[in-house]
């Protein structure tokens, strides 16, 4: 289902004779870079500023932070020779910027005003993923937004990581129409080098979860490891609080594509759908029309002026998930009319006057009616478990921990099942009292999220 | 003076440590925002749609274009390791993608309803350059813009080289109001596998010319190789034509800074600074009507709430190279005006209402006051071109041929002062009549450019 819609939809090429790399083909990168300016323009909005950081990162850079190193190192691409020349000092990849970007924050934090930093990348990062790759999924090298913030306080610190789930929020539930469960990563989970991780994760058809955006409070471990130290107003010398969001772009546009595609291709979502409504002229003498009516669009449009019929038109644009279709004949040019024909089956032919208010009632409600709640099931015993996990469902339990000591229980679920718990939620409260833990009965401290995932 | 310009508008770290590579700050990547946005709106208003290309490419595509292989051989950097583990199939990080795309074009393409094809990333490209490196002129890694076309003819390709050097001078020159020379490179300095190149240069004030953009028409050399076949009308299978197109986005940056800047700091194009006018409260009880008056202002502005004294205010915005500053103090605050202050020095009050219109006649004035012509001398000998490069100008004399049979004239001139023939021009006609080849004396056969280069 889900390469079918990569197919329909025209969204990559995934023949690139390199494996776990692929090419993303122009109406792919068309969403993709709506997706990059909705998120950039709430960032910026939030006092971030971008920056360019290089591809590559010394070897030495990457080995600074012992526990961080050990999490990348077997995934990183290593560049050995230069030219004709081996490297005296090797490079390698970035699998993620920490270590580009906190050597260079050292030396441009000096005093408290200097304070906070707020920067963010739009670009690529690439890991050398052993598991199974899958288009967008998981892949060698993916398109991502990661920022990476400096403050006074741990409160300040905080506070950036509730402000970067709010801003996520806003994207993908309220204009992606991506529901999603926000939580707390189990220790176990956490990202290597933070204090805590907070993460948001869609569920895909297949009833596995992707987690597709992360914030982490990295405490003050890079800013010891790194010198990234500033004077006070108390004429203390004191290490910054860090935090860093990761917005995975290329996941959000697959789970828009496998959570929001039919049988008949792609849904998007109007506000990053590259062609938000096709003008379809079903005869050649309805052209000229077609386009004059376009004029009074206020939407991202198109004509169509291909040689195709008009079944071939309609069609090319349901695949693709373009919301609105405006089709103009004889009959519409007659009457003075329009056929808004929307992607979800429904038509309506208006005065052309009417067209542009009807067609934004008819998109909103379009948009509107492409969320759909995630599915979730109360399990209280592994046997639920395993019946939710079958119904593709995520389930939620009371656990005993999520702290190390929950692990144990955490590898039963695991090996059992192939499952991983998600954590606890943040984005709503939920008291675990009077549950009890799925896996040891001891009673729970938690309510949290079970699935599989990606 | 460039390295002092860089410093003062804060626009590039070079500290990062691994040599040739360079951070891009926060003002420094705004500014590459704007000017990647100018040339991707007009790249899509001319049918080019974004791609996503892998950074890596397999080291057997790379070989497959002899010329062009020979020509990145000695400046690739090499993928050899991942992870713990030597690859099998090395990898190269892209210094173009022609190699890369290319394959991709051969499955894409079938039937001449598929062309033209054109594509555009926007994207970092990487070549182990050993020159002396120079921040954003010539390093390991810069951001540029690639354009990759193919076409049914040779006539459609031609037609997108002189496309793409229409928008060339849209933006650089019209916007960005930087003079440069546009000009048919001689054959010894052609894009490794292109038939020719176009290119466009600039004189920074130092005396060497600098390449910020070219365009080749590849012919139909790299469709052989890569096997980019399509079914014409008449039933006939045939290779494609190709262009690329590259914009040298550091580069210009680079340009704007050097060209335009003076002993203060920057001087940004109102096009794309990313502050267009800062609104300055010299006094803390103005700072309310700053706000106020900074919401009629129909620019990117800033209200500038910092502690800094009014002069360290001023002296901030015009390091950065803001075009306005709106200044209000108690004064201004009684009468109802505003002190608008622009970077030429030029200051007048004016009454609040006539605020917008003023600035924007005064930004007009101040855009314009940018451009400079290119110093340009004529030369009839190897004196007097000695005598230009050191008055640093451009030359401009008769060459005998652009064509190979030239090449031993143009070695007697980088001999001789290490400069380069940069070509003939294309964006006006000059004929050659009556002038001699100002190394061997024979008739001149073109009107070229001559100086030293980046």
């Amino acid at each position: 289902m889900y390469d079918e819609l990569l197919e329909k939809g025209d969204v990559v090429d995934i023949r690139y004779p390199a494996k776990g790399f692929i090419v993303v083909k122009p109406w792919g990168m068309r969403i993709i870079k709506h997706l990059y300016r909705e998120f950039e323009d709430l960032l910026e909005e939030d006092g971030h500023h971008p920056v360019h950081f290089p591809a590559v990162i010394p070897e030495d850079n990457l080995r600074k932070e012992g526990e961080h190193f050990k999490g990348f190192e077997s995934e990183v691409f290593w560049i050995t020779r230069a030219g004709l020349k081996e490297l005296q000092k090797k490079l390698i990849l970035r699998p993620t910027s920490e270590t580009a970007i906190y050597p260079m924050f050292a030396l441009w934090i000096k005093g408290h005003s200097d304070l906070p930093v707020k920067v963010y990348l739009s670009e690529a990062v690439w890991r050398y993923e052993t598991k199974a790759t899958r288009p967008l999924i998981r892949g060698r090298e993916f398109l991502w937004i990661e920022t990476h913030d400096a403050f006074r306080t741990h409160e300040d610190a905080h506070a950036q990581v509730l402000k970067d789930l709010e801003i996520a929020t806003k994207v993908i539930k309220e204009l992606l129409k991506l529901d999603f469960i926000m939580v707390r990563r189990p220790d176990w989970d956490r990202f290597a080098g933070a204090e805590y991780t907070y993460a948001i994760d869609v569920l895909l058809p297949d009833g596995k979860v992707l987690q597709i955006a992360t914030t982490h409070n990295l405490g003050q471990k890079f800013a010891k490891v790194f010198d990234i130290k500033f004077m006070d107003k108390d004429e203390q010398e004191k290490y910054v609080h860090q935090t860093c969001f990761g917005i995975g772009i290329y996941r959000i546009l697959a789970s828009i594509i496998y959570i929001h595609g039919d049988e008949v291709g792609l849904r998007l979502p109007s506000a990053v759908a590259p062609v938000q409504v096709a003008v379809i002229p079903v005869k050649p003498e309805a052209e000229e029309y077609a386009k004059e009516i376009s004029k009074d669009i206020p939407y991202r449009t198109e004509v169509d002026l291909s040689q195709k019929s008009p079944g071939n038109k309609f069609f090319y644009w349901d695949k693709k998930g373009v919301p609105a279709k405006v089709v103009v004949g004889p009959k519409e040019m007659q009457e003075g009319t329009v056929t808004i024909s929307m992607r979800t089956g429904e038509k309506i032919t208006v005065p052309r006057e009417k067209m542009v208010q009807v067609l934004s009632e008819k998109i909103k409600e379009y948009d509107e009616g492409l969320f759909k709640p995630i599915a979730i099931k109360d399990v209280s015993s592994l046997d639920e478990l395993e019946q939710a996990i079958k119904e593709k469902k995520v389930a939620r339990a009371g656990f005993c921990s999520i702290s190390e000591e929950g692990k144990q229980c955490y590898q039963v679920i695991k090996e059992k099942f192939n499952a991983e718990v998600r954590g606890e939620r943040i984005d709503i409260q939920e008291s675990p009292e009077g549950m009890k833990c799925l896996v040891c009965g001891k009673e729970a401290k938690h309510v949290v999220y079970i699935a599989k995932q990606y």
